[in-house]
């Protein structure tokens, strides 16, 4: 098993996926060359999928990722995890509750758990989650059922106030990422700038760079 | 535990959640009254629910059916069944493949499996799952992503083939249930004949008494 639980250098580049924001282009070939390009870990996220297409995918994914030492990480979906083997899940604050998902996956496992705002980051202190994921920093519209944004002062004080390793998502991109980082987050989480890019693989070694 | 794994008589009336159908009326309520009617198993279905919003409807309805001695089965999802200790999961074709789903669960958890044609009846025989749920008998308002209906001699010759306890679903209420019944098959699964029903109570006496 890889080096899981300080994740700090792990969330460097983290993409999560949407097949609806890949321009038609197949969700593998999108990962891989984003994978190739320098993410380091990765979030699958399917939220309109039957659970058998969602387990399937996930497994197609594993062997380009296990080759590059890029965890895989679950959206929401406990059983789909436990059900590939996957390295985590990742939950909301409407997904599976934090107990209830490290039950069902174990201590060796990874849990995410996004946070909204500065109640959410103080009450994940007292969680034993392994990353807390900022959201939004700004306002986009890939997520629009997400809270008010953070901003990049709100950004810094999450940081600064969270004892878990942090991920910063919500419009980051090449342009946003290089203040975002200067914050002391340990990595932006990205989903159009790197699923809707041109060059899925150069869009991650540019952002990768920053 | 209640005695499950034969479910020959616990199939008798299979009640199949649907908020949407269920007149704007809680689901808790609809659930207690066609339980105190007479239904002998319950499936939570939600589709469009969040994870936690499922986890917490489903411990919202297990002390009246517990008490009741009725079994609760999760739509698909193995992560809130196993979240909240379910009796078992309902999975359908494109849900998670049953041998995963048994993994997951255990051997002694209920799991059903949706077969839609007479193949994937010869193929559930094969399979040591608990129940087979023959859909639809006939074609319905419910559902309308379903297979062409199987009709009450297509639902016959399923009934005959299966080597497992048999529910008829699709088409069923207080008019086809009696015919249905007539076939061999242990139970009817209903939705809209009981959530819809001016009186969910009245609904599920009047089809136990079929």
């Amino acid at each position: 098993m890889m080096e899981m639980k300080d994740l700090r250098k792990t969330l460097r580049l983290y993409l999560v996926t949407d097949r609806a924001l890949s321009m038609g282009r197949e969700l593998e070939w999108v990962v891989e060359e984003a994978v190739r390009g320098g993410v380091t870990m990765v979030q699958l996220r399917e939220k309109d999928s039957d659970t058998r297409e969602f387990v399937e995918l996930a497994r197609r994914l594993q062997p380009v990722l296990r080759e590059a030492g890029v965890p895989l990480i679950i959206n929401d979906r406990s059983d789909v995890a436990l059900a590939v083997d996957a390295d985590g899940v990742h939950i909301g604050q409407s997904d599976m509750p934090y107990e209830i998902a490290r039950r069902l996956l174990g201590p060796e496992k990874i849990i995410g758990l996004s946070v909204e705002n500065m109640l959410q980051v103080k009450e994940a202190n007292s969680l034993d989650v392994d990353y807390i994921g900022i959201s939004p920093v700004y306002s986009t519209t890939t997520k629009t059922d997400t809270a008010p944004p953070f901003g990049l002062e709100g950004l810094r004080e999450a940081v600064k106030l969270s004892v878990h390793p942090t991920v910063a998502i919500g419009g980051m991109n090449a342009a946003t990422a290089p203040e975002a980082l200067k914050t002391g987050v340990n990595g932006i989480a990205v989903v159009s700038a790197i699923c809707s890019a041109p060059s899925p693989y150069l869009a991650a070694l540019e952002l990768g760079e920053k």
